[in-house]
């Protein structure tokens, strides 16, 4: 597929500074196709290198947008940073994941939990759809998780918002077709990021599943490129899509157990692959 | 059950105004089983009705807060009338749901349907809930929605945020039972509320189902008393509880289809009930 005739020239991805880690990897899903990538994050050092990563592989044009995805005043930056350039596909892959019981932990972070997770890939979804919709082509991609599918344990307000964003992803794709544009829900399972390694260093040293469940696999991670790839091999085939085909199982045994069932094994999962 | 000495002297409602409502329903249901009850909505005339309501028939105390649900402030102002107070039950019934097309309303309507139905439940659930942690007693509800299980055309970023809602309460019952506290994600389909009513007008002269799915049963809404019961027979039940067995039925069902065919058939149904 040559992306760019689909969808447009631009590529978007918001939360791409790590390379390594997946926004980078779908950047260079979008540089293999021919589309130029716009590349946000807050971090300014990491976007330079992420900008001399990709542009020393691909021949594409690369441009960078400082941008705190927390902020209020991250649409009108990125906006403005954008404004002459055709975005055909955008990503959302920003998250702010933190990680402990939702009563410890301080209201201003679960505040904004909800602006990184929520707001902002709801308000740069509007944007970047308006645009799209007047060009009648686009794609529009939410990334949710696995986290998503259940409530979850010292990552609640993570798992909700990550809920909010794949149920967002599924109605904008209703919705969105009307007017040629491609939406989608992408859940993602465990995948061998540079942070996800550093998180699960005991995990992964024991070398096998835990809490039992295969489905999970947190122990045999995809890489980022075999999750880029699933996803751009999924673009048009929303309005949902997983990274891997256990968890899109699992949900579909899960609907069979008790919803206590489902939450108390997630919990008994993230306790055991995040112990200390 | 007396919920008094299970959970503490006081239920707060928070989204409790219109009489005839779900949330002055909730309030109904804790002030028979001898709870006081603290009613928080925007609009000062109503409480006063909602507060007559209830005393007319009850012999309970009531309080009421006036708090836009919207706002940052809304939190703080709730702490401040209600620091005295044992909140035993903390509901968030609270919503707001703008129709129409997500590209068509306006950017600051996502922003405030996310306040309204994420932010606010966030932090209040967050500040009661370390109350009742304190205490080693107590109950949360967030009050969900068969919008949630799926991607909704028309009411997408609603539908995300009851999903949000959903995924958080299950977190938290999951979190907060290791402190005595009971939490529970309630998700209510269709409800005669003068509200709802209103809106179905057309749907309900018709008499019957629309889309060919009872599950929904949107022309056969169940009565704000029936889902009010149904929810406090089911406070210690959580991780997830729902108004109407139909719709725990068609979650089930819908599990074995694609997820295509799920959003598209509710976004049939919602076009159908809400055609003008």
């Amino acid at each position: 597929m040559n992306a760019s005739l689909k969808y447009g020239p631009w590529a978007c991805i918001a939360g791409a500074s790590a390379v390594g880690g997946l926004g980078v990897s779908y950047a260079e899903q979008a540089a293999q196709r021919g589309l130029n990538v716009v590349l946000i994050a807050r971090r300014a050092q990491s976007l330079v290198e992420a900008k001399a990563h990709i542009t020393s592989r691909y021949a594409v044009e690369v441009r960078t947008v400082v941008a705190d995805l927390e902020s209020e005043a991250a649409v009108d930056i990125i906006a403005n940073a954008t404004g002459d350039l055709q975005v055909g596909l955008f990503i959302y892959n920003a998250a702010l994941v933190p990680q402990g019981g939702f009563l410890q932990l301080d209201a201003d972070l679960h505040r904004r939990t909800i602006a990184v997770n929520c707001v902002t890939p709801t308000l740069l979804a509007h944007y970047f759809g308006r645009a799209m919709a007047g060009r009648g082509k686009g794609a529009i991609v939410l990334i949710s998780s696995g986290a998503a599918l259940q409530g979850t344990k010292s990552i609640a307000c993570y798992a909700a918002a990550k809920a909010y964003e794949l149920i967002l992803g599924e109605g904008l794709w209703d919705e969105l077709r009307d007017n040629g544009v491609d939406a989608l829900a992408y859940v993602v399972a465990a995948t061998a990021t540079p942070e996800y390694l550093a998180r699960t260093e005991k995990l992964l040293k024991s070398g096998t599943s835990i809490a039992g469940d295969d489905a999970i696999n947190m122990s045999r991670p995809k890489t980022p490129a075999q999750v880029a790839e699933t996803l751009f091999s999924s673009l048009d085939q929303g309005p949902r899509c997983y990274s891997h085909a256990t968890v899109a199982n699992k949900m579909q045994a899960d609907a069979a157990i008790s919803r206590r069932e489902v939450v108390e094994k997630m919990g008994r999962i993230l306790t055991q692959a995040f112990a200390d």
